[in-house]
């Protein structure tokens, strides 16, 4: 088991990761205050897990609250599920929320233990990498509302942040790739010895190799956990995180929430970030077609969805959280292992980012 | 004017207190980030003092949000109108939510405002004397749920409070009675010197003196400015601020929000924790009697509904946020002037408290 601290002062947590980790209730008791236990999961992962980890709190009033699964339902109604359950279960103010399950599930467990009673203890026991090395890590929570994705939410750290490697034996291989995107990403942003030894291990990530698997959780949370804790209320360095989520938030909102992954969606608007940091002249063709290839590699779509036109793209851009009074910022990549967020670019290199033909990019590299 | 400074490290912000303030934007243009401002009011004040406010913030790209008046729309529903209308109008996370109205407005937007892009500037700009003296201090903020009052929410500061006692002026007597109900509460929970003073000025209040209102508002502001700056998380000594409002949420509950205002349940909720301090002999007869008449010389009611039995009581009480693991605590007088809260008190006492015949009790004062 390998453990990480997240530095935010009193609101410090920390993320233990290792295999087996679901049968192992010492590492959560210490973060659960009352007698009172509410486990939010979904109807996939919930037959999979929740006895196991209902048993481990054994001692525990455990309430299980199961919600239907899919980014369709990261929304308000299924959210007041959570709110109905715990009260009419009478669930007081030092009731502990776990969320396990993935991203959906953490953001909307999360956000409910943020406003229940104006706040209760939370845990997070992800299951899907991508929650793994992304969303169970730095406190932002929340919900979609039917005019933007995440309009809703708090930034809400958890308590604890358990870490079942194991546990991704059940994930589907498409969820898997999903969640790669991030990992592959945080070697874009900060760590290019990484992108490195992502090149040498992809393979093995993708066959389940528990050591492979534990190595890249580690350094995608270790990543995190540093900008996330020099930045946790993203005024700054944090929006870095977002590499490829600009244009990936407009893909997932024109396809409907659900229909692309949202990690196979930060792929191919990372991609696009890719070609716009090289029409830029910020990195070489080659580094974007090195990054092209490697997202590839972990079975991810690189090309936006084909009947998606600029103003498409314009147009749900514009009500993204990191427009700042009508100036559209973007996370461009530098260099290879350093990104920024600028608004700094001529309009023109956006307007080609977004009229390039990805799918002859594509084609040219398998040349 | 007078200005009071809520001390909260970092997110520490100013109560300005005056006759006329709305006029003088020059008191809340520092607060205001970006050229984005929401003024969320009601149907009722906003046709008072919208266009007043709006006016006084030209330059600004103001955006007016107008909810339906009244507890009865302190829900989700009206909530989201919120959220349609700052994402239809593209408000993004430098946007500024000034709450126009009472309570329940400052309580919606300031969750609004904590919850919309996960968090986003708020200035409270309280018009009823129960908000100005109570709900814009101290940051929480919230939603009623079906299953009870105030289930959902945040502790969220405001940048700035914002209080023009000549707002009083337009109010019903009725909700000016409501307001003293917390008022009174002050006294009794941290400041006995202040009862003196009110029941020497309590028809001059009644009669909308403004000096005597700027005082009233100063010395409420600075005793829960004092008690939040200590425990902004009702971790300890901000639960005496419930004082009567246990049973008061009690009684609102039972009788559907709205019915009776805020402060006349937490009138009728007081003198009842007032009899339950003298059952224990922690407080005289004579002493309960005193905050008895002032509650009933402020034109407040001092009776539980008349069909409330005991068990409506418990019923409602029990999923109180004061419940701690099962056990019921009580924000109860030590002796005048200083309230503490418990759960170590014979439970016949609270039965006792809850069968006493309150209507003899306040007909033996007249004799």
């Amino acid at each position: 088991m390998q453990t990480l601290k997240v530095e935010l002062g009193e609101r410090s947590y920390p993320i233990h990761i290792g295999e087996g980790l679901l049968d192992r209730p010492e590492l959560l008791k210490p973060y659960i205050a009352g007698k009172q236990v509410a486990i939010v999961s979904n109807a996939t992962v919930a037959p999979l897990y929740m006895e196991r980890l209902t048993q481990a709190l054994a001692g525990y009033n455990v309430l299980p609250i199961v919600l239907p699964d899919g980014e369709a339902f990261k929304n308000w109604e299924t959210l007041q599920l959570i709110f109905d359950a715990l009260l009419t279960a009478r669930h007081d103010r030092r009731t502990t929320v776990i969320a396990l399950g993935g991203g959906v599930i953490g953001d909307m467990a999360g956000f409910a233990a943020a406003c229940y009673q104006r706040g209760v203890d939370f845990i997070q026991v992800p299951t899907t990498l991508l929650s793994q090395v992304d969303s169970s890590v730095g406190g932002k929570t929340g919900i979609n509302h039917p005019l933007g994705k995440n309009m809703v939410g708090a930034f809400y750290q958890p308590n604890a942040v358990l870490i079942d490697t194991a546990s991704l034996n059940t994930l589907p291989e498409r969820e898997l790739s999903a969640g790669l995107a991030e990992v592959i990403k945080y070697g874009l942003i900060c760590d290019e010895p990484f992108l490195t030894w992502l090149e040498e291990n992809v393979d093995r990530l993708r066959g389940l190799d528990q050591v492979a698997l534990t190595t890249a959780i580690e350094r995608s949370c270790a990543a995190k956990a540093a900008v996330v804790g020099a930045d946790e209320r993203e005024s700054g360095v944090r929006a870095t995180l977002n590499l490829g989520h600009t244009f990936g938030h407009a893909i997932e909102t024109h396809m409907g929430y659900g229909v692309w992954l949202h990690g196979e969606a930060v792929a191919a608007g990372t991609v696009m970030a890719l070609e716009m940091s090289a029409r830029l002249g910020w990195i070489s063709e080659q580094e974007r077609d090195r990054g092209i290839r490697l997202f590839q590699r972990a079975g991810l779509p690189v090309v936006p969805p084909e009947d998606m036109t600029p103003e498409h793209f314009l147009e749900h851009m514009a009500v993204d959280k990191k427009v700042i009074d009508g100036r559209l910022r973007l996370v461009l990549l530098r260099r290879m292992g350093e990104a920024v967020v600028t608004d700094e670019y001529p309009k023109e290199v956006l307007q080609a980012t977004l009229v390039a033909d990805y799918r002859a990019l594509v084609d040219q590299l398998r040349g």
